[in-house]
């Protein structure tokens, strides 16, 4: 996911917004008994990386978790160590902002399986010494969660005030309710699914199969030989690129317009902008990205599927749930296309839950959530600024 | 394009319908002098692969001409010679069929730029006597209906009765009735566009970075190398393919249904059975199409914009046009949706011609015009059972 259309983004040129943050900490959780995996295996200890924004209360009530998407990291507010860019939800995170730093304790740690600090492919394996690579076992958005569960704890957190994400960041949202229902005192899953369609599955299947072509790859042990399957990587990231904007945004944003040049180059140059966007979109990306992790967490996602795993009910999910919930959809998002939340917005209120839904009209496409959207804002600000009085956390 | 959404489909299964069929031939034109492409390169002579069916009348007024889609060919009835299925439009082309073989003389050609039979960047360029590769010149969807006026001439037809394609064949369509008002008595663009949106040019580009990150795509070289550059070719395939069908289509078709298994693998298999069915598709590409090819016919749709070559205004390109049009879309095709027909409509509009124009209702997707639809083969009978009335073509 980007923040902005253009090559030359804001995101490049803005200063980073600079709030007072704990730098880039690691915590080993798993360390005494070893986590067991939806697959049944083991895995531990696990090492994850994390970073707060503001403070943590007496009562510690006011700890919102912000869990991030498939491309996305720990880097919510930046500038990010790899690309020195701003962090992926500047809009959404600081001071005065939806998720006031001055008055919550925000979270947001590297998930499971990626590649910026916790446990991965890319990482050591303990028994071979070398990275794991496809050793690593196959992991699911629960285990992911299972492991944000257990950094929360260690933090001394025993129910978090907001879970909250965009894309995959909301199926983990949605897992933490299904989960873990006494820790969560309200949920935000933004532009999400209850689980993976067969387009979804077949748009990461595409970036999958790049990747493994891609002689580079070494059958998972690149990091072994010292390179990155970059070329596979990149057509990956940009296959996926396109389902992130709408059709509208992409012509809004590029139409046929060409690219420092006055007429068609004939010949198989990026003559259009879009081409040009497009390359530069998965150049880009190797340079901050795993390739193994990519392969192992759009596996998790595909895996997806909340109400297969309570009988194939999608309310029985949410049986246990006290929490207050807010899903936001958006009218040009055709990745996660507002029937998906639909769905389960009906499985919530057959649960009986507390669930407010809004469908914010924008022609950004699912990326919306990670864009400039003032409907989106004043929405989980109204929805946020509620749940923490009847928390009792005091405004700034 | 494919005809059926399995693997196991019945144009693997089904018997070839027989129809009284001229065998594949080929003419060779700008023989005497070099077609000017719109590069403005030459190029020729130019070697035309077609085939026909039915018979000509003795006024030389029953010829229809059809063109290809991106991966079609001309064998729109089988068994084709290489994957020994039936043709691409075995559902609409035979006796009694809506192109009633009986009654109309059926003719389709190879594209230029492609690679079963007709010139293109896998023939062999006079001047190294290697095979073109790159340096075969690029070529616009102009050029392949200027090959194809060059062809009809040389067959001794003054006037097509109808010119009719869907995807990029109703490009050609289009591109008939603007080049060559006076020759085309009726015209039929389906599921097609007057220009290439960002969204298509995007799509198109995926394909052509994953052929050419392919090392064996050797900068364009790999037939010279003797071999292809299969991975790339069919990770461009699969990304392609995924446009072409609804998402509603894929999840009937598939869902999350497993394939050969009761439960996940927790390994990158392909669990599901829409990974499987991508694979094949990708597979099964390779071994019938040329990579450069891909390259060059992707280049040209992506360079096709009709109005452009009128001023910008695209009711310019119709201004002389005499021509019966219908135009078809479907309302799940979202790689070209209704909006870009009714855009072309009312140009036609604009421009005073005899245009009708149906969306039918179709969960289909843009393959839609390959498929079993009622309603197509019903408007197009209609809408062609009035133009042959009008053109005086007798009924079989």
């Amino acid at each position: 996911m980007t923040q902005n259309l253009q090559p030359s983004s804001n995101d490049e040129s803005s200063e980073p917004i600079v709030v007072a943050s704990e730098p880039d900490k690691t915590i080993v959780v798993a360390d005494t008994e070893p986590l067991v995996l939806s697959s049944g295996q083991n895995l531990g200890p696990i090492t994850v990386a994390y970073r707060t924004w503001g403070k943590l209360n007496s009562n510690r009530s006011n700890a919102i978790l912000v869990c991030h998407a498939l491309t996305g990291d720990q880097h919510v507010l930046g500038p990010h160590p790899l690309t020195k860019r701003s962090g992926w939800w500047e809009l959404m995170v600081g001071p005065g902002k939806v998720l006031d730093t001055d008055r919550y304790f925000i979270i947001c740690s590297n998930v499971l399986g990626g590649c910026m600090g916790t446990t991965g492919p890319g990482s050591i394996n303990p028994v071979t010494k070398k990275p794991f690579g496809t050793e690593f076992p196959l992991i699911t958005i629960k285990d992911m969660v299972l492991t944000q569960a257990l950094l929360i704890e260690k933090l001394g957190i025993e129910e978090l005030f907001c879970v909250i994400g965009g894309s995959m960041g909301g199926m983990q949202a949605l897992q933490w309710a299904a989960d873990f229902p006494e820790k969560v005192f309200s949920v935000i899953p933004i532009a999400a699914a209850a689980r993976h369609s067969a387009q979804n599955i077949a748009f990461h299947e595409v970036g999958r199969q790049a990747i493994m072509a891609d002689p580079d790859w070494h059958g998972g042990e690149f990091l072994d030989k010292k390179v990155q399957p970059e070329r596979g990587l990149a057509v990956a990231r940009m296959a996926a690129h396109i389902t992130y904007l709408s059709e509208t945004a992409l012509h809004k944003k590029f139409g046929r317009d060409l690219q420092d040049r006055s007429d068609l180059s004939y010949a198989f140059d990026a003559d259009f902008q879009v081409e040009s966007y497009l390359r530069y979109q998965g150049e880009s990306f190797v340079n901050r990205f795993d390739a193994n992790s990519y392969l192992y967490i759009t596996r998790a996602m595909d895996y997806f599927d909340l109400a297969k795993e309570h009988g194939g009910v999608l309310s029985a999910a949410f049986q246990k749930s006290v929490s207050r919930f807010c899903l936001v959809s958006f009218t040009s998002d055709w990745l996660y296309p507002t029937a998906e939340s639909r769905e389960i917005v009906r499985a919530l209120n057959a649960a009986a839950a507390n669930v407010s839904f809004v469908e914010v009209d924008s022609d950004k496409g699912h990326d919306a959530f990670l864009l400039d959207e003032p409907d989106l804002f004043q929405i989980l600000s109204g929805f946020l600024n509620g749940a923490a009085r009847h928390q009792g956390i005091a405004a700034p």
